[in-house]
């Protein structure tokens, strides 16, 4: 098999995911390119080196441009936060890399079409790039798109999901980069309220076409951050600084072919700790699922007598199910990390096949669009907001 | 204990249960007033008597104008559709009887507003009058109820709450009231809707204040119906008719208090039959109802240590719950009719007392209030409605 | 519809149970017999008076033979503790009087095997005799029933169930009757295993044909009780008596057609309030339920491709359903009382039609028989004791 | 961090989720000692090899004493069927190798004591052992330990416990080592027996001292088979073979301390994948655990007032939590595989500690014994056995 270069940018919350999985995707799967963990790029030396020897990388650099110009990266992986997506990715692109960038894509619609630009320029050479919306690759995730796909849910009509998370319910929980618009680019809407955007136009097929929103930040003040690691931080000093992010973001919306959709992302969800859920009715069936239990799909077969139908829950660790034959046997379930295993592997296909793999820069760009809807109908007093003035804007 | 008379209008669905809790209200609960079953009136003699034989009720009025006026007649319980409740109920308040009126109040908030205006006239008079928001009398949701009025979840945040059904997915289910205008008032809004604003504002004890809506009818038009009962009904002919109602309405809002809220009613949700839902979330903790799992309420207690706290289904069956007490040891659970007994049991305790029982028919009103809004909302492109301008231009 | 006079013997627990049954029948169902409540018989005439005031029989009696002697009673109701059970039952069907009789059907075998030959007896003169092993009465157990009937489960291979409470954790819960073994027989065994046992003979149509057993009781010393009702009691002095009943009884067995099982009853199973739980495992599907959530059963059905094969959790409130059509729309669950409502129907329909209601006696004898092969292994170090055993015995 | 070679015998089913253990470790810890995958031993040089490069252990061996007898090896890891266990862990620990050895320690208890007896030889010259009960490193299982240590539960009374799969319902399944006696040593029993045998003492803290056991083999013949992985395997010829191990084990026991026990291990539980689950009862709390939701503990708490318990479901990913604050995210779930790192990590910890590690060899004899004392009982007519009989027997 032949191998292929990684080079990743960043080694924090995503560095580890991703990490694990470019480690470990050959063990389980059989992927036509044989990911090579060349070099890890961050700006302390000292604590690069350290997350290269605890994660599997050979060598380190402090520039990321250092590390898109190595002729052993064949592909770049950016971790870091949304601010520095658009720099990077371009700059590898048009270099010949293959890129796999964080979500959301981009800080702005703006910074978001220029890099689906530069990946379509790029996709014309056959340098391949992908989004990493990860719970695409949750089997029960891939399950239902597969189902709706399959018109077992007949004519869609609801749509209802939500992101609930409760990590910033306590004031006193420092301002860290994800509370910080600059970095960030939006808060709950953009980290959280982006999976379920898209997560929902994946499984249903359709996009998004309005919305009308609120958004809120509960708490306006918070201590500095003294350091953090994933979603947890330690505060600093008694001194305080703005949140400039919403802390939650709900919006009602239509989708293509007539979907009513209720969409709610927040931070404030007193326990709860990562429910990203849907639930999806149509004509003939319904979906449901909860990422707090994610082997999990629960499922109403509207086509069954009366008597004998309920909603199913279908432990998605069977064979037959989406990645789920190539780990353990039914019933031993996977966790979170699992996803990238997969992202990776479908990526390595992808750029093998010289196909474009899917979530591409393009999706990306349309979740930018439905959340720059959602903020500028929440700055207008919940006005109406299609994504297509969002597109004559841009 | 002193009888009272009771005499009902209507005798379907809602007859049905409230004749229930009539029947049984001494056997379980020890109320000051003994309600005796005095009369029930209906349009149709034989099908009225034959009501009143199997419901229990000692005789029969063809004209609801003949019950109001009857002697043995102290509380008139109006359990017909939405389009006569107000002609019925301020008739039966000026000629001083109780009032028990099942929801929507009205159809209109003219005609809720009438009501109330009646209501508070008839209660200088020591006429009672209340609104029959059943589900608040689910003794789960009063124990909600109760744990935020404590101060149990601190700051609230979020509320989201959604009414399914799926009664009507069918294309070929006929055109019942319900799904008439003129008759309902409004669909799924002010049928089932009604009930998720009022639980929430009986939860929370704090008011919606504005929203932004979406309603749709995803089927517009369906076969007259032959005959109906409940929410079941046969398809007669093979004309069809238009369906005046909406089928579906989300909304957005704002709650006192800085509370964001998300609902959704809906009688489309494929495989939720009854799913009265609806969770909350404070500084302190959450809580967490489905109504298809009546006896449950879900608790997160964010006070207690991280490696402690989960969410608790705390099955309301105990002694020291709401209404409970009176009926099964623990794990003994009660079921939808229950719900009308704790009713009556509450508006006859009330009478006695002397006191305006709850929800009072001012409550009734904020509710049509709300529904006017979430109508003119979805009317008028989901802009921002503040049930304030609905109250300036009633 | 023609009337039937009901008598009553007992009005604690069980008496308001059976009363609330009674009264309430003909408003849900058509019954071929309007049941009359008669009389209602009590030891204490001030006690058994309030009782009938409140729970609606028109006159009382202090003895029960004076209310088997009376010709307005036609149905002797029995809802005293087991020990008078025996005499009871068989005094009335020999005078005549159909007869339901509260589970277990008595102390011991000879008893039960004395009250089922009076039942054969009275039923060649048309003298009906049920025993009210009211679970049976559930919807969901009703479903499970019938689904294993239609072999829907295929081949038969495991019964897991139990019957968890913990209304005695607490060893300062006093020493009411259901602790005596002169009053109730047995413990845990008798009061709630008794269900386990019908209600998986009931769904599977297996008989239990041997067992191996372990009883125990954790706490041998309890406070005299002073009053008690239903569950719950008060404790009176400080003087203790001893506990002459398991508290837990835990057995194996085997069930006709090579079926295994495991049973436990037990009133220390905390936090556990009313968990009748029972799991039936088949070549071709699977079932579960829990008394605690009463209105769901969980079926598996293993026919279906295992990429969408799950347990499905049927709210069993459909109108095809068992009883529910008779009560609300669907999602609209039933409580515990419902299932008296149920069973006192049936119980009239098979007056009427003449025929043989189930749980018969003899159904009931062979309850007792287990129960009595438990107790026997149990007291003779877990050895195998087959239900034949106990037959040659008795 | 020093280095220690791991050499690993087996590469099926344990052998990936051992391999994968080794390579992931140190990215999530920080074990005193780095694993280095040394070398994989294997019958067949070519399917070894072919598991080398997909699992990355850097030699090849084809007869496990050469294994053993590198030099880059400090720990043996047997991954090989229960017949093999024996002679391999005491060769290796003769040579001075750490043992890591899958679970159940032995196919009999005389191997076992050998088995345990070398390793405390070992022990002495400061040799480790431990037998591989993953299980005890879900989060939730080591949290359940936690939490009955601190005397959360009070006294115990109950444990009922059950480990439920499904895979060789069918008839057709063909006839794997796993259900032949002499590779095997028995069914279910050993293989997911054994599994809820250790968790019970585990969790509990207390040894089963005797029991009253059923096993069952439903299908006696099976086809033979032609190749298997994990619990999946194609039937091949039309030839059949006996059946020498239980399909089911059903036993009652008693544990130390006076606590009743309930035990079942079936493949025959149609839908049920993967479900080890236990239930513990004490006087002031309960637990309840499932694997088939392996990220949840569910914990009821008996000293909270009556009208707010309930059984919490704790997401046991938090940072105070067992193991997980390692890993990702609270509400981020661990899957299967991650209990093997765990495993590996604190084995790790205990070389280099110089402690012995938990469970160890005399754990795994113990466990051991009691599946002999099952045996025993099932044989002879579920006769009650203690374990001190078959000790005494050994």
């Amino acid at each position: 098999i032949p191998a292929i270069g990684v080079g990743m940018v960043g080694y924090a919350f995503m560095g580890r995911a991703h990490s694990h999985a470019w480690r470990n995707v050959t063990a389980f799967f059989d992927p036509p390119l044989r990911p090579v963990l060349a070099a890890l790029a961050g700006r302390s030396k000292e604590r690069a080196e350290a997350a290269a020897a605890s994660l599997g990388w050979a060598a380190v650099e402090t520039d990321w441009r250092d590390l898109v110009a190595r002729d052993d990266v064949q592909i770049v992986d950016i971790c870091t936060p949304g601010d520095s997506h658009a720099e990077i990715a371009i700059a590898a692109l048009e270099a010949g890399k293959h890129v796999l960038c964080e979500k959301p894509l981009a800080n702005t619609v703006a910074e978001a079409a220029a890099m689906a630009e530069a990946a379509e320029r790029a996709a014309a050479r056959g340098v391949r790039s992908m989004v990493a919306f990860n719970y695409r690759r949750v089997p029960a995730i891939a399950l239902a798109r597969r189902l709706v796909a399959e018109g077992r849910l007949g004519e869609l009509r609801h749509v209802r999901a939500q992101y609930l998370q409760d990590w910033i319910v306590d004031p006193e929980f420092p301002l860290v980069w994800r509370l910080q618009k600059d970095k960030a680019g939006s808060g709950a809407l953009g980290d959280i309220g982006a999976h379920i955007i898209d997560t929902a136009q994946y499984i249903t097929g359709r996009l998004i076409t309005g919305v009308s929103a609120i958004t809120e930040t509960f708490v306006t003040e918070r201590p500095l951050a003294e350091e953090s690691a994933g979603l947890s931080a330690a505060a600093g000093t008694a001194a305080k600084g703005r949140v400039t992010v919403d802390d939650a973001a709900l919006f009602i919306g239509r989708m293509e072919g007539g979907v009513l959709a209720s969409f709610e992302a927040t931070r404030f969800a007193t326990g709860r700790k990562n429910g990203l859920r849907i639930e999806i009715n149509g004509s003939l069936g319904s979906l449901a699922f909860d990422f707090e239990a994610m082997n999990e799909l629960w499922f109403y077969d509207n086509t069954q007598p009366g008597a004998e139908a309920g909603f199913r829950r279908i432990l998605v660790t069977e064979p037959d199910h989406p990645y789920a034959g190539a780990w353990w046997p039914p019933g031993h379930g996977l966790g979170y990390d699992h996803t990238f295993t997969h992202e990776v592997k479908d990526f390595l296909e992808a750029i093998a096949a010289g196909t474009d793999p899917a979530p591409s820069f393009a999706d990306g760009l349309r979740v930018q669009k439905v959340l720059a809807a959602v903020e500028r109908s929440a700055a207008d007093g919940s006005r109406w907001t299609s994504v297509e003035e969002i597109e004559e804007d841009a």
